[in-house]
């Protein structure tokens, strides 16, 4: 008995739980759209079955029975007088389309800004995530007390102080939605199940625009090599999943990040070559080094910036049309690694609006 | 090696897995929808915090950490010139918001048709599911091929058989569709978590109405127990979580169905009374018993509806305004247990706005 009160005791001292006391900040957005079409589908995936045939009055048994899961789940709205080609949105880790929601402060994200603009957004749950959560792997899922963390590795600044300059409201009710936007995944990440129901949303749609951010960004490079109906790529902060060429694949780039030296994934030529068939942009935030340095949030995003440049050349010395915009360069200060919905999202989804009509892709 | 072999061909032959192949039914709704505001948001829930100081330079380190968890998520739409009071919508059990958007054959759910007739929406990821997932309680998903269980249970049919009568669409597709839409707990359900959260909602966009289903049901009565500023419930297909004033909960009601017999939720009178102030409507669709049966799926929400009955009764005998309506009663066959997206759904629409016209709650 002393023993389990003491454990007990411990226990508490370690962790405390407080109810949450969000100060009432919600305030409706000022929109008004006019909209055409909107609804919600979900699409690819697996379906599991159990061998046998299902008994009515055995309806507790598994034989017969079914098991669908690993789909995308995908909310679309069309305003009126729609442009040609809407834009599909995938998310990154740990995340769902709310990335590209309302903003942790309430403004308007790249959803609303983009309808407003007149085109037609499809937001994407990935498979094994919020609500496509179905997966046909097992799981498990754990509260882990790590929003520091993320904080950090995600240039808001290194915690519990701001980047000087950063883009994100420094107010206690949006730093909270931001650490509950996060949602967790129901089974592992798999690039090429992603890839596939990615696909398949361009299979039913037609064609359209691929808009990926972060760990979204690998399985985008392997939707756009499956798919021709992706007619442009669009990538925000890429990290992993850099896919070269057999025999050109890169030396590792060294980092003092938490993910350590950052490498390259080798594909069959034919498949790369796939690549060079479209226009495809990847934009950069701010506070990312320019020569290695300790700071490990600042290096690991120094070598996903550098591996981007690496790739834009392959890319391109293959006849393909890539670009990286690194946006403190062309004079964009502050932008943590959620650019769609910094302090100046207006002006980032400006900047992708203009490469999109430059590219005749805003008809 | 040989007894690894056949280990795998039985694994073989009790699961398989199949990539699916959904026809590409996927159609544009037909919406237009004058959208004055939309957005998504994250409201109530709990934190849990390390102790410790958080140290940056050993990032992954629990000590001085936070995780916020049990919140819901909220997508809101707005038209113009909307009505004054706006539906608060909450899915039922194994369910996500997507109850409410597209119908599995891709008409238009109750968000769309209720934007239609002029109302603001609120539909609500619960917490621990969907884009709310961060749970404070751990959990393990596991895929299990139970998939001809819910379609009894939820009366589409007795798998495979459909109801002669039933209002759910019989291809491939929509039934694919139904099925995919599920997405699991990432922690337990606990009624009071969630209720303590869609009462949050209400405190922060104030006087309206909640709309529930099924499991949602019970957390929905509890919501409107500690919030004046719910001004009326509806509930549809509510099986447990009836609330009852000490003293008066009825006998257990003895049920065929797969959960057995059903009971009430004794509550101090006090907070009983509260649900006396506000309109209440109870709505139960086709293929219920009307008298104890076997046949355990019409046998279940046989339990429920003689339970709402009983629980109806207690409502008016203490001064409230409650009433169930049982819809075959009044003309209308064939319903599941997701009156919401059958394929009458736009006559079961209409009659809950008859409703809240009659109650006054359309102005």
């Amino acid at each position: 008995m002393k023993m389990r009160f003491g454990t007990c005791f411990i226990m508490m001292m370690i962790l405390t739980a407080t109810v949450s006391a969000q100060s009432k900040k919600f305030v409706h957005n000022k929109t008004d759209l006019r909209i055409q079409s909107q609804g919600s589908f979900l699409v690819g995936g697996t379906t599991l079955t159990t061998a046998g045939t299902f008994d009515v009055d055995n309806a507790l048994k598994p034989e017969g029975q079914t098991f669908h899961g690993d789909h995308a789940y995908v909310f679309y709205q069309v305003p009126r007088k729609a442009k040609k080609l809407p834009l599909v949105f995938l998310h990154g880790a740990g995340q769902s389309k709310k990335t590209w929601e309302s903003t942790p402060d309430g403004r308007d994200g790249f959803q609303n800004i983009f309808l407003g603009k007149g085109y037609g957004v499809y937001l994407l749950d990935q498979p094994r995530r919020g609500e496509a959560g179905k997966s046909t792997v097992e799981a498990s899922v754990k509260p882990v007390t790590d929003e520091q963390f993320w904080f950090t590795q995600f240039r808001i600044g290194n915690y519990p102080d701001y980047f000087p300059n950063v883009q994100f409201p420094k107010d206690a009710y949006s730093l909270e939605q931001f650490y509950r936007q996060m949602t967790p995944n129901t089974g592992n990440f798999d690039a090429k199940v992603v890839s596939s129901a990615v696909s398949q949303v361009f299979d039913n749609i037609g064609d359209g625009i691929l808009i990926t951010h972060s760990q979204g960004c690998g399985p985008g490079w392997l939707t756009a090599i499956q798919n021709t109906q992706v007619k442009a790529v669009v990538a925000y902060e890429p990290y992993s999943g850099f896919v070269f060429p057999s025999g050109e694949v890169p030396a590792p780039i060294q980092s003092n990040g938490l993910f350590g030296a950052l490498s390259g994934v080798e594909i069959p030529l034919a498949d790369f070559k796939k690549l060079t068939t479209r226009p495809i942009i990847i934009y950069y935030g701010d506070n990312i080094a320019k020569d290695p340095t300790n700071v490990w949030n600042k290096d690991h995003w120094r070598s996903g910036l550098e591996m981007a440049k690496l790739w834009v050349a392959a890319i391109n010395k293959h006849g393909g049309d890539a670009q990286v915009v690194h946006l403190p360069a062309i004079g964009i200060y502050g932008n943590t690694h959620f650019l769609m919905s910094d302090l100046n999202n207006v002006a980032v989804a400006n900047l992708l609006a203009g490469w999109l009509k430059e590219k005749g892709l805003d008809k």
